[in-house]
């Protein structure tokens, strides 16, 4: 979702902007009552297919891939394909999330599902997922060599792939009375950060890079934001006020898991694990039982713990930047691109 | 589901198992959960991981992709890359509608969302799209140029997303009262035609076709066969006695829309209207109901009907194989699978 008050800086909100209106481009025409379901979930129609203008969100993970190939060769017109495929992706894995996790809000209205049944948000997604591929062929209209091509989908095919492996994790770990941190973070590593990663990989393609270890780098750039986000939203969910009304909080009141939780339910003392474990023994948790918990992980480290594995993500994805060779202001407006995201994106 | 006691034509069954090979071959190695999961789909494990060898369902849409590569060329290697991507593409499109439609058994087992929950049926049918891209991919390995391996990809893209559409009004259907006779089967080209005739399209480009005519011909085959696949699963259902107890006759207690009972709804006099809407209006059907409405479609026409629009399939199947200039015993062979497929499948 986007954050509360806070604007992007100007060239994020550009490149958001750019991949905007090549996604209403690409989606121009389909007037098939499941494109209307898409362009929904993508906020720009009510239910009733009536077109609304305000609340565009931030296309972070697309303005990420055009960011990426402008560090590369100085524009990023040539990635506007692949953001979009990216964007179409990382909707239709929300849509699907929605239905499997029941959140019955997205982005401060119905979820799909929750409008249109289940069955017609698993029906959205999966277009949604086709799409993104046909997309990406919209390259060779433009004249990009077929193997150019067939390299940017088979990335794409990847990042799904792996979206899937860490969606299996993520449902069976919040099933499961207790995890390690260490399968946390793997998991994060798939559900959140294949795809970043892969947009800032794609972006370098498209961007005319070959050479490996400079698309590997900026792979992991990418894969640290992805990650970095999704633990930022964790710790959001507990100690950003002005997200408490939200679905980040709506969040911890189903008890979804989340770092500093995970962290404490490993590492406190016995005593400590015993508080948590009674509060999390409820069936329901209750806004009162928040501040009780936010206490208790305070207390517990955990807080602390999560903030440091933050910046040691974020450290990482600076340092991938010095790798793969991108100078400034390339790499401050990615690293910036990427602090934006993670103090405001879910 | 594979039928009952009847065994396929030699040489289907032998490009069945062959696309069954393929299959194998792709997915070893894969180890985590999610492919243990998809390996229960596909009949090659039990819920715990166990391999099961009996029951191997016939591979119907893999294997008229090899036989329509056949048909051109003589052999049908080249094409077993897109046949696994067509099963995958059909697998993954099964997890998914057993979710939708609340379908609890698949092929005499439990099916997968059954066994391991929705959200995790999911995913492993998320995935599976993924891979039966990644599948097509590997023609890069072979050897094939890269704009061959992009348009078979789109092929099959397009055909994903065409069964979504499918899918969209299969779902609103099944909730409506009335629906009209030409709306089904327009629904049903999509839902059922699409994939297999992507799948004849497929083969024959893999067997070096280039021509449009002859592409579009041997796909209009596939989708003829596709359409009369699901139609005569839908008289089977009421008229196959070999079947009843099994899901097809499930799927008329869950009172699942079928072109006899659209037709008599649409066309039949307003008594034979009352009468059946007098059975359908109860919450649920049981098995004496069935009787009472298979009566009531005979006497209709419904059933003569529904009989009558699959010949007409059938015929312009034969006449799309006469239009893409397939001679002996190619031509029969297709059409004696596709037969043999329609007796068959569900």
């Amino acid at each position: 979702m986007s954050g509360p008050a806070v604007s992007a800086p100007d060239f994020l909100a550009q490149a958001s902007t750019a991949v905007e209106k090549s996604m209403e481009l690409f989606m121009e025409g389909r007037s098939l009552p499941l494109y209307r379901m898409m362009g929904y979930q993508l906020g720009w129609v009510d239910e009733n297919g009536t077109p609304r203008e305000a609340n565009r969100p931030l296309r972070v993970r697309g303005a990420l891939c055009l960011l990426a190939a402008s560090a590369i060769s100085g524009r990023f017109k040539d990635a506007l394909r692949h953001a979009v495929a990216i964007e179409l992706v990382h909707n239709y894995s929300q849509m699907h999330a929605d239905v499997q996790e029941g959140n019955t809000e997205r982005a401060g209205r119905g979820s799909v599902w929750w409008v249109w049944g289940p069955a017609q948000a698993i029906n959205a997604g999966d277009g949604m997922h086709a799409l993104a591929r046909l997309a990406m062929f919209e390259l060779s209209k433009d004249g990009v060599a077929p193997e150019l091509v067939s390299d940017a989908l088979q990335a794409l095919d990847l990042a799904a792939l792996d979206l899937c492996e860490g969606s299996y994790f993520d449902t069976v770990y919040q099933e499961r009375v207790t995890i390690l941190v260490d399968e946390y973070l793997q998991m994060t590593a798939r559900a959140s950060g294949a795809l970043v990663g892969c947009a800032t990989r794609l972006g370098a393609m498209a961007a005319g890079e070959t050479g490996s270890s400079r698309l590997d780098a900026l792979q992991k750039f990418g894969q640290k934001c992805g990650i970095s986000m999704r633990l930022s939203s964790d710790l959001r969910a507990f100690w950003d006020g002005s997200d408490r009304s939200g679905p980040l909080q709506g969040r911890i009141l189903a008890k979804k898991k989340t770092l500093p939780v995970i962290h404490a339910l490993e590492k406190a003392d016995v005593k400590t694990k015993r508080a948590l474990g009674e509060i999390y023994a409820q069936r329901v948790l209750d806004p009162g039982d928040i501040e009780k918990v936010r206490g208790i992980l305070e207390a517990a480290g955990s807080r602390a713990y999560t903030e440091q594995v933050i910046a040691k993500l974020n450290q990482e994805a600076s340092a991938a930047l010095a790798d793969a060779g991108i100078g400034q202001p390339e790499a401050d407006r990615l690293l910036e691109a990427a602090q934006f995201a993670t103090r405001t994106s879910g």
